[in-house]
């Protein structure tokens, strides 16, 4: 058995983007923060999301059977922290920025880096977490955004957006 | 569908750890680049892999049933090259950096930030590619690691390592 301390140690080095996962739908507007997200193919675009099972948004989740991806950028280091804050209700949370909606009905962050709006194919159990393996259905790129909020080493990083030439 | 540049466009802002992602067993060694790692659950602990199907290793992988993921520091920069070659050999790969063997045979980069030597629980195939889900048996902390190497917008970022005080 890993220590818990221990793993979350070494988890701390894995860095990865800050991201906001939302959904609309039957079940209501739910949102949370999550780095633990994950590029799976091209054939057909695909990307998987871990989460929390304990978490109170999980089964409006699967109910809408859709979600949005929201790579946040270094401005939105507050949003993400209101995003993780289980003190915060949903609609303090969605009433901190701007949304579009997305083709499946999950909001999309207005000045997000890129947004991946999705259906939800499969959800695979493990442990205390779900994987949702996620069809990208719509790629929304921020033109204007020049740096994506990582998190690593138990902190917030900006890195530079290179935009293509 | 959605188009594949667009798909690489948007994926380009999810930036990430690179990892060396090795094996040894049966099947012999091999080790590849990846930074589709993800953490899933402390409960009981758990990772997980992405790799394409057509890769060489992907059948090594499956039958020694065991696999180590290696974060890399700032400094193996070159190493994630060449482990992202295919012109490279497996012999070659190895010989550019020093080993240990972990407690499931599989070979841990001597000075990564992090390695996670952990047994294959579960292989989920979704379209092109494979997700194998890890259960860690081991968790190797370089103390001296300075910095890890971050891969976003197409290229090489540095994060410092903050150690606990």
């Amino acid at each position: 058995m890993i220590d818990t301390a221990l793993f979350r140690d070494g988890m701390s080095r894995l860095a990865g983007a800050v991201n906001l996962i939302t959904t609309d739908g039957a079940a209501g507007r739910h949102g949370f923060t999550a780095s633990a997200v994950c590029s799976v193919t091209d054939t057909p675009a695909t990307l998987l999301v871990c989460m929390n099972r304990a978490v109170s948004a999980r089964a409006a989740f699967e109910q809408n059977g859709t979600l949005c991806v929201n790579v946040l950028c270094g401005v939105h280091e507050p949003l993400s922290n209101l995003f993780a804050s289980r003190a915060a209700s949903m609609e303090e949370r969605f009433a901190a920025a701007q949304w579009r909606t997305g083709d499946t009905g999950a909001p999309i962050l207005a000045d997000g880096a890129v947004a991946f709006d999705c259906t939800i194919d499969l959800i695979q159990e493990v442990g205390t977490h779900s994987v949702l393996f996620c069809r990208i259905v719509g790629v929304h790129l921020f033109e204007d955004a020049v740096d994506t909020l990582v998190w690593g080493s138990r902190r917030y990083h900006r890195l530079p957006v290179q935009t293509r030439p």
